[in-house]
């Protein structure tokens, strides 16, 4: 199992590839909330979203070969891995579900990956691109469930808890490579609080049952958050780490998206307020005083869908 | 003539209403640009652009009366002026040019403001509300022409400052208020350059006569940028503090609009983009070496406009 120690390495190597993105620290009363919050726009990390932490370390921390890399992914992790590729000067090839975003598409494409669309979810592309890694030999990058992709995720919990103080952090979890990374890097000091909506219960369901287990993913979130099951070793991290798992309805993401817009001007795909709706909803309830924070973690949506 | 001590001072008393907004340092190579650039997100700050900090300021420092406060604007100085009324319990009527966008007058109605929408441009609604300020006795703040208003402004400057290092920064300017401000706090110590829209060119026209001259407005920024003569007390300052005043075309603005999006998911409405254009148009062409910084003072627009 990863430590804050294997982050804190992680940091030090993508450190020159990626950007120190903004903390915003919110008085008590904005968004009507009782507590100060403070949000870190990870949306304006490289490729749009946290994911290009991961990405690039993965990348510097392996050989790529000749063939390049190949990732599967709902679209931020594509992006970022072809963004990471391009970068450093490999070929990539992405494999998305057919529900993917055509904003999401046109930005692969435009970091110069070849794209195929694949089956109607996640799962499906995913079993297309091993295969086909298979065959060219090219590294094959998992979205979540690998320790060196999650350890460069977790850097954003070390960054946001240098630029701002709090005591609880909500994450937004699809496959559970966010949320290990954080809490990994920040679960022994501060509460960490998985937060998924009804329709991509990953965590939750895992939890109930004790370990992994497939669920059906649907609903506004099911592009982003829509892996079909929580990472393994995503889940140890998180059975010692992570304190609690709630869920959100998609109104209450809708709400966090025009509110984030509304009173900041600032654009969150679904993913991306996920962890905010679990505040506005009243679904997480702190007690007084509690300084909460959570990530803003991915923008790659269209701007117009957020009203 | 403000100096930068009054701009600390307004700094000072606005601080406790404002937010501290993020600064982002981009390394050279971002947005294809040979230099190093600092962008300030003030389309983050309340009210949705830097006018938060010169309403706030004004209202704090003068007596309002029971009638409560009267403002004239293409829309962002008329947000400011609702937000801060209703944050510190007055009455506000704001009057707005016909062409002012319709998020922008929703968003005046959401703040509890009267909106009174009077002429085609932006000099016929404020002698409206000149004339209903006569009328009420409401204390009327102009968007510009007043001191008190850009020195709460130009603590934008000094905060930025504060956050990152650079050696010019650039200013979109309409009536002159923020520049004003920016150029009385910092101005003494970086290149302060004005930009505007060829549409909107109140700096350029009145350094090429040499005094504030009527000029007729047009374009993509007209609803913003769009005073159609430069505030006395904020040319005399620019005459003293500001090194160059440029333009852009509209499709530079567009340019710079989407490329904020494109690249940090940030979104600007058209004068919020006006300091970017001024650089990747290769309207300012900066040295080796030249550490570039703009803000991104507004995103009162429709988010799917930028696209």
């Amino acid at each position: 199992m990863i430590s804050r120690r294997d982050i804190e390495a992680a940091w030090v190597r993508i450190r020159p590839h990626v950007r120190r993105t903004p903390a915003l620290e919110l008085t008590a009363g904005t968004f009507g909330l009782a507590e100060p919050l403070a949000l870190k726009l990870e949306s304006l990390q490289v490729s749009g979203s946290f994911k290009g932490r991961g990405a690039f370390h993965k990348l510097l921390v392996s050989k790529v070969p000749e063939a390049g890399v190949i990732a599967a992914s709902g679209g931020n992790h594509g992006a970022a891995v072809a963004y990471a590729a391009r970068a450093l000067g490999h070929r990539a090839e992405i494999f998305v579900p057919t529900i993917s975003a055509p904003t999401k598409v046109a930005r692969l494409k435009s970091y110069g990956a070849v794209v195929h669309q694949v089956g109607a979810v996640y799962a499906e592309a995913r079993a297309a691109s091993e295969k086909r890694a298979a065959e060219t030999g090219a590294l094959a990058v998992h979205a979540y469930e690998d320790p060196e992709v999650f350890a460069g995720a977790g850097s954003v919990a070390l960054e946001f808890a240098e630029q701002a103080p709090f005591d609880t952090l909500l994450v937004a979890v699809g496959g559970g490579g966010l949320i290990a990374g954080c809490a990994a890097a920040v679960g022994d000091k501060v509460k960490v609080v998985a937060v998924e909506t009804e329709g991509t219960p990953t965590m939750y369901e895992a939890r109930r049952a004790g370990q992994p287990v497939e669920v059906k993913i649907s609903g506004i979130a099911a592009d982003a958050l829509g892996a079909s099951r929580i990472g393994a070793p995503n889940f140890e991290i998180a059975q010692k780490l992570v304190a609690d798992s709630i869920l959100v309805t998609d109104d209450a993401v809708r709400a966090a998206q025009r509110a984030l817009w509304d009173e900041l001007r600032i654009i969150a795909e679904p993913a991306g307020a996920t962890g905010l709706a679990a505040l506005l909803s009243g679904a997480y309830r702190p007690v007084a005083g509690e300084r909460l924070a959570t990530l803003v973690c991915g923008a790659n949506t269209e701007p117009g869908s957020v009203l």
